[in-house]
């Protein structure tokens, strides 16, 4: 019986795009599942409802993808097994002409990528948020031309329902990515190879003065290379953080380790959530 | 004639409620001017048709306000004058009783922060984000009481739209305070005093390994307290990052400035975006 992969659903969504891809690549092919959101998502994995999942954990013009984050802190079973990264076509698809357009709907973060586009060719329209690029292509595709509504989605989910181009690449910016993450529970499965990166999350006590340039010293110090810094709230009170530090892995296991267990004396608690390979996708 | 302060509307979001009250303890009043979002009251200031505005940077629950701080990176001429740091009081509010509740409405914000008591007493509930708290009070006042609809919002929006509290203080952690900025454009009005921070805004060479521990060296050999770092996307590839560094001001002002000097020579760009008080609000 094949694994399950779960990914934030419907069909269409950047999401699905990216773990279709994915599970092209794969040796053996997984059943995906697609689960209404991202937190769902990630507890059917926690929870052994689902094997793994792909889900969003950043993207390089909207920053952090918060629920991804502050689910994978607060996780005591969930690891990475694996990060992808997924170029973003964002498309303005609707029925009608786009002189005819008068109220544009997409996810948040798809409309905030599309800010300077949007605001240039269509001032006046009315933007509406809804919980995914593909819904916002079925909400579209249910209206008749004359309704004069867009969707901002995935070329797959507006011709999955029928809509047609306006406008190709609308994003602000053509360096646009989103990072996956694919996540299981702890001691499932095999490891994956190549290791390309290790994740760290701790929290630090902020009260004391150059505490966090006190952890970046156990790694500089060693030459383990940091790619990437995220500070969470913390939730305890305000000014408490909880710090995600991306490392680049070195053939010096004993080193890496080293470091990571010196950080682990200075932090409040620290949890290591894997060692990965890293898939990019042109 | 009155200076105006432009403040997220409309009349009982969170963000109009703390404008009320700051602005009751300026020794000169202002006219509140409400904005229908973030973007547009920060760039009603950039170009002078506001003369302040006090905008949300971040939640001790859910983070930064990216829009408030992409906005304040981009800007040449916006400055820091003030934070204010406001406790969140969210509330359930309804025409009905509790047990009829079938659709509740708020901002994404309060919806996340209230995430665990929506799980453990409206599992069933569809919960639908709108474009402020005060706008979810107003849409469940249209409706009548068999509608089974409620809003999460402040007590004030409630009662100005005749809702009733349903349950209060029904954040998942009582810790939860919202950090403000009042803004200005540089070079007008008074220096606001007492000073207690100073916030930097610069882009680094990711590429370096140990860059940003390079940068934070420069606080801590020199007892520069840094109470807050926050990484955004520069927005130009992914792993290319803009930090805010919120720093303790001292009086060893000579210091300070050193400091700030010397990241700015390890940095791409850096810009200072204001010396300023804190008011803590109880």
């Amino acid at each position: 019986m094949s694994e399950t992969m779960g990914v934030l659903g419907p069909k269409g969504t950047h999401s699905e795009a990216a773990a279709s891809y994915l599970n092209e690549q794969l040796p053996q092919r997984c059943e995906l599942v697609t689960v209404p959101d991202l937190f769902a998502c990630l507890q059917d994995v926690e929870e052994g409802r689902l094997d793994t999942a792909l889900v969003p954990v950043e993207n390089s013009l909207e920053g952090a993808i918060n629920i991804t984050l502050d689910t994978l802190a607060r996780s005591e079973s969930l690891e990475v097994m694996r990060e992808l990264i997924w170029p973003v076509h964002n498309q303005l698809m609707a029925k009608c002409d786009g002189a005819a357009i008068k109220r544009i709907f997409s996810h948040p973060q798809p409309i905030s990528q599309c800010r300077a586009y949007l605001q240039q060719h269509y001032p006046q329209a009315e933007i509406v948020k809804v919980a995914s690029t593909a819904r916002a292509a079925e909400l579209v595709a249910a209206e008749p031309a004359s309704s004069g509504w867009a969707a901002i989605c995935t070329k797959r989910a507006g011709e999955l329902t029928g809509l047609s181009t306006v406008a190709a690449e609308i994003q602000d910016n053509m360096a646009n990515c989103t990072r996956f993450f694919q996540v299981r529970r702890r001691g499932t499965g095999a490891e994956c190879l190549p290791k390309e990166k290790v994740l760290i999350i701790c929290q630090i006590d902020g009260q004391k003065a150059g505490a966090l340039y006190d952890v970046l010293k156990e790694f500089a110090q060693r030459g383990i290379n940091m790619t990437r810094i995220e500070s969470r709230p913390a939730r305890t009170e305000l000014g408490a953080y909880i710090f995600f530090f991306d490392l680049e892995y070195t053939a010096a296991v004993d080193v890496l380790q080293e470091s990571i267990a010196a950080v682990a004396k200075k932090s409040i608690w620290l949890k290591n959530l894997g060692t990965f390979p890293v898939l990019i996708v042109e």
